[in-house]
This record gives structure tokens, C-alpha cells and sequence, in this order.
């Protein structure tokens, strides 16, 4: 197995859901709280030396340059720290970053985060916002929504390999499953099967209940060399393989609408510099901004053949006692999905599990996990691998 | 001296300026072409392993995720891509992101650059977008506009030692001496004294010729290894420093108003890298998005002692002939800013003058270049040192 790019020495969490009355700026102070109150080894005026933030939309808070904004309320107002954009996959692109950093050798401890505000926006409001991320000019301009992509996704999906309605629907019963044992998931209820399937269409095949929450939240990691690790904790979390890859932006420019080539391709850069192959995860959180993303996440990921994430999903290959838990936390679909903080967030799902810290969602022994976390539909993938 | 962190082997400029019915990614297309075209020996389909893109509003174009869309539309559609918005420091952060990712070990040849679209806002329109990188909630929110702030800091320069108003008009006779000999700038026409100080006062005491312009335009680099440049060229350019600082985002948090405080930060981090002192510098591109920020850049860069940047400027010590000259592309005020471009930019015109490529504003002899990039009031301040 590769030697460990760099380690996680503690990680917070703000509660996903509607956090009225905080701004943004407010709501990451409570997640890097948790992260530095959580290590008290870390004096963390003096040992943090840089910030990467996500953070997406803007134009919702009216307000750009968050890096210095975040920095300055956290207490780090001298600190250098960077926003990254890359829609949904903001905070994974941070994480990574924060990864590279360690590994150029200009730094000892970095702190990676994101975080995002939606609830205060009307649902037309944040389709449109969210929908930026796709091709503006020759995609949203036509009224091509993100439902309506990822549904067409679905379609072909269904079209191709005889996948089902209701395997969409079983990952949303399985991920409302795990984020009813997550105290800060969004929405923390069971559903049942009948429930997805009756749900109101939003953009066939895709109903209510396949798609992932609007919520507020933020993310924090805090990330050293390894060698350095055991200063600050007994049971620090390695990251031992990074990858990153594009697709095109627009999914008219794409040859086949059932495989998320980016995802395949950042995984396969992964898996390679951390020296395993997919049958050795352990644990994953991936990216189920609908449900029809998580089935195609199982085949780009390489936990099923293409084609076989119906199958994956209906024989409970991918639940809690299943032979490769996937989205214990709830996923975007349960635990909630505030688009900057999604990335850094999954890799604090993957810390608490390898640290046996997962409580009634904890998957036993965890030794291996992964988190892979998309931009738009698919047009950036970011995928990590962690060990204990 | 140090050993060099990155090399650059090729760069583009797109025209700055008004670049009517120009797409975003069409314009960066342009300086990508330039820097494919002049690199005969980059295969830049194979050889470009990252992007990495400044971009300032995503609010004026209605688009998010400008990473892999700027990929796609250079032909590069699954090279990983991201994008960094930084208020006016976007490409500044870019490009460190570019020298940490080649430090890292994980590439050997990546992307770098930035890109704006300005021209097709009303002034108010553009001006409102511009004030998202101070404080919106404390400042913007009550009126406080980006000349309005540092005009305040103009007054406090003025007020502590007795800067004068003809100082900051120097700056723009010589910046836009300089930009008329440069057949990229936006405005290239030399202005006499008289004609800056009897321009409209935007927010005293800074007028209309104080202030730089509202530019669309792109800029481009190819970075390597230093041990590989010499496969791509006979010229590289090292990168032999990089610094970063923060400062609070809002300036009414700051204890003194004449002090750039994270320029000062980043370019001490920048020299000890690079292990020279400020006096070895032969040419800077500073940020002088307001005529008295190229004044602040000359004292945090140490280029004088706190307080001298009027006497600097009126003595015609940063002219092209004199001991450090500044701003020799006509700088933010005279080739224009658009804003997610100017880091990279600066450090095009660094490439041209250290390969003698300069023409008629060529610096002679110029071993050490060096680049500061501000985002805001100064809350990110990025520099960067360079050597042929």
C-alpha cells in the first residue's frame, strides 16, 4: 500500500438543515469549532499555515473573496486562504488541494473546509443558482434543469440496462435509512419504498424523493504531513490516494449518458496511487445528488460491473451490513447536501468511521474508505481513499 | 539563491479591453492558443496534466463551474480543472496553486491562467460586482465602494506623511506612458499631470484617472518542472519565490490605513524563499488597481521605507529607466484589469521582459522579476519572484 500522502488530525461538522439567522460565515466558525476543540494538542492561531474553503454559489450571498472572510472569522485573519468553485465538488477540490499542499512541502498543518447557504433561497431561486453549473449558455438557457439532466442520465440508464424505478428508489430508502442515525443529518426519518415511488415527478423518471436536499451547512478538516500526525492524535486518518478528472460540461457533447467518465477516470487514479483495487473498500460516501448518481457512482467506482448498480442496490450489497456500506451518513440525499461543504463533508463521514466514531451508523471494522464527489453532471469528479 | 519551485515555458495574453460579443471561454481560448503556438514542443493534448483557472463574478455570466468548462473549450475535456476565485487575486492564486501542484510531485506539467468579462456590465452593475470582495455585510451594504476605500486609505497616506494628491496622478502618467507601448493594453495613450488631476473625483481624492479600468481579457501560463524546462524552450522563466498572506476583510478592522499588511507578510515569504532582497529585484508588476495601491506596493514590497512611495514615484525611480521600474505593461491602470486575469497577466509581462521580449518598454538587463497581486482592500495579497 502507498505511503500516505498526508493525514487527517480532526475533523468538525455544523448540523445540516435549516440554520436560520446564520450567515455563512458564522456557520463554518461552528464546524472549525468542532474541529478545534476536538484537538487539543492543535494551538491553532499558531499551527495552521494556509485555508482552502469551497464554496459555490456567490451570488446568493452577494459576496465574494469568502477565503480572507472565513479566515478573519475564524480567528486566522493573517492566514493564506483560498476559495475554490468547482459547484458541488467545492470542498473536495479544497480537500485535495489541501492535499497537495502538504505533499509541495510549503506547509506542515492546513485547514480544508467548505460551506454553503441555501435555505434562505426561494426553491426557483436555488434550481437556478444550482443550475449554473451545468452549461449555462446552451444548456440551462433551454430550460434543461438538474433534475431534468440527471434524469436523462436515468433514462439512458434504464434504457440500456433494464434498471428500475425502483432501484432509484431503494437508494433513497437506504440512504433516509442511515440519515436517521446521523444527529446531523437534514432530515432524519425512514421512508419507505411506497413513499419514493408516490412522490410527486419532478422530472421523470425522477420523483421528489430521488433528489437530494437544499440545506445549509459547513465542513472542516484539519490535514498534516503524516509523519507529523501522531503529535496531535492517536488515531489520526491517512489519505492515501487522490485523483481528479473532467467531463465535458455539457452532457450534449457526451457519447454515453450512462457512465460518469470523470468519476471512472479520478477513480482509477486513486486506486492507483493508493496501491488497492475496489474490493478493498471498506466503506464509501458517495456523490447521490439523485438517486439515479449513486447507481452510477457503484459502476464508476468499480463496486459492480456497468449496468449492475440495480442489481447492487436490490440485493442490499451497498447497507450497513452489506459487503461495501455506501453513504452511511445519510448521503446528499438524507444527511443533506449545502453544495460547498458536500466534498469536505463525505471525508468527515469517512473520519468518524475509521475512528469508531460513527455510533449506530458504524460500520465494523473499517479499516479502508472512499469518498467521491462530483461537480454539476459530472463535469468535475474528485475522488479520495483513506486508511486508518 | 534558491532552487527554483517551477518554471514557466510558455505564456498567452488575450487583447485587453472591450472584447464585444467574445464568450468567457472564447476569450480564454485565445491566450491558451497563444501559449500552445509559441511552445512548439509541448504536445498540449498530452502533455497538460492540470488546470488551474482564475475567475472573479461568476454572478456577471451567469455560470458556474468555470474550471472544466474552460477545459472543455481548450480541448482538454477530462484534464482535471479547477477554479479559483479569489476577488482580484483569482489568477495570483491560481498560479501558486500551480507552482504548489508541481512542488507536490503529482505533475509535471500543468495549466495556469485567468479570465473576466466586464465590458458588457453598466458601470453600476460592474461596480456592484467589484464591491463583493470587501466586506458586503459592513461595508458595501452601506455604501462604501471599492474607490470609496481606498480613498480612505489615500487620506490616511496623505494625512501621516504628507503623500499629495500629484503623487498618485504620477503614477498614472507613467503607467500609461507605459501602456501606450504595449500593443495589448486596453488604453494605450499617454496622459499628461494636468489631465488626471483636473479628471472627475470619483471619491477624493482619488479621480477618475486614479482608477484602473474595466477590461475583458484572459491570460495563460505553462508551468513545469524546473529540471524539464529545458525540453521546451531555451528561455524559461524560474519561479523562485511565492508568498501569500491574508488581512482582515474589512478595512475598519485594520489598526492603521497607510500599510498594506498581507503584502508586506507575503512578500517576506516570498524573498526569504527566493533568499534575495528587495534591492535585487530588477522590474515588479504591482497591483495598482487605484493609482495610491501602486504607491502602498512600492513600501510593502520594501521596494522603499514606509511612507517614501510618493518620493519613489516622484523621483522616477519605478520609470523603465530607472532603478526598479514598475508596471512596464502599463499595469492595471493602462493594459487594464479584468480582474480574474490579472495575476497571470503580471506574470506574462515577467515573461516577456526576463526573455527579452518586451520591445519598446524592455527592461535591459533584467534578471529578477518580480509579481504582486492583490484581491479586495488587500485581504489577499499573493507575490511571486521569478529569475531567467
Amino acid at each position: 500500500m502507498q505511503k500516505p500522502l498526508a493525514a487527517i488530525i480532526s475533523a468538525g461538522l455544523s448540523k445540516f438543515g435549516r440554520l436560520d439567522g446564520m450567515s455563512l460565515r458564522e456557520i463554518f466558525a461552528v464546524a472549525a469549532k468542532e474541529a478545534f476543540d476536538s484537538c487539543p494538542n492543535l494551538n491553532y492561531k499558531e499551527d495552521i499555515k494556509a485555508i482552502f474553503i469551497g464554496h459555490m454559489i456567490e451570488s446568493s450571498e452577494h459576496q465574494c473573496h469568502t477565503g480572507p472572510l472565513i479566515g478573519d472569522w475564524v480567528g486566522l485573519p493573517n492566514t493564506p486562504s483560498l476559495r475554490f468553485e468547482s459547484a458541488c465538488a467545492s470542498s473536495g477540490a479544497a480537500l485535495r488541494s489541501g492535499v497537495m499542499a502538504i505533499m509541495s512541502g510549503l506547509f506542515d498543518i492546513v485547514m480544508v473546509g467548505g460551506v454553503e447557504r441555501l435555505t434562505h433561497l426561494k426553491t426557483s431561486e436555488a434550481t437556478e443558482y444550482l443550475s449554473l453549473s451545468a452549461d449555462y449558455a446552451l444548456e440551462q438557457w433551454n430550460g434543461f434543469t438538474f433534475p431534468a439532466l440527471f434524469a436523462s442520465m436515468a433514462k439512458a440508464h434504464m434504457h440500456k440496462y433494464r434498471t428500475k424505478e425502483e432501484h432509484f428508489a431503494m437508494v433513497a430508502v437506504k440512504n433516509h435509512s442511515c440519515g436517521a442515525k446521523n444527529p446531523k443529518a437534514h432530515l432524519q426519518k425512514e421512508i419507505t419504498l411506497d413513499k419514493v415511488m408516490s412522490s410527486k415527478v419532478i422530472a421523470s423518471p425522477l420523483k421528489l424523493y430521488d433528489c437530494s436536499l437544499i440545506s445549509d451547512g459547513a465542513s472542516c478538516l484539519i490535514l498534516t504531513k503524516p509523519e507529523l500526525a501522531r503529535k496531535f492524535t492517536d488515531s489520526p486518518v491517512y489519505i492515501i490516494g487522490t485523483g481528479q478528472a473532467s467531463d465535458t460540461i455539457g452532457i450534449y457533447e457526451r457519447d454515453d449518458l450512462t457512465k460518469l467518465n470523470a468519476s471512472i477516470l479520478a477513480a482509477k487514479q486513486a486506486y492507483k496511487m493508493a496501491d488497492i483495487s475496489p474490493k478493498e473498500v471498506n466503506l464509501a460516501e458517495v456523490h447521490d445528488c439523485f438517486t439515479v448518481a449513486e447507481i452510477l457512482a457503484y459502476e464508476a467506482l468499480g463496486f459492480c460491473k456497468p449496468g449492475e448498480g440495480g442489481n447492487m442496490i436490490e440485493n442490499q450489497e451497498t447497507c450497513l451490513d452489506g459487503c461495501i456500506p455506501v453513504n452511511m451518513s445519510g448521503g446528499l440525499k438524507s444527511k443533506g447536501h449545502p453544495v460547498g461543504a458536500t466534498g469536505a463533508a463525505q471525508a468527515y463521514e469517512i473520519f468518524l468511521q475509521l475512528t469508531a466514531q460513527a455510533d449506530k451508523r458504524q460500520v465494523s471494522d473499517a479499516r479502508i474508505g472512499l469518498s467521491h464527489n462530483i461537480g454539476g453532471t459530472g463535469s468535475t469528479a474528485i475522488v479520495h481513499i483513506y486508511k486508518r
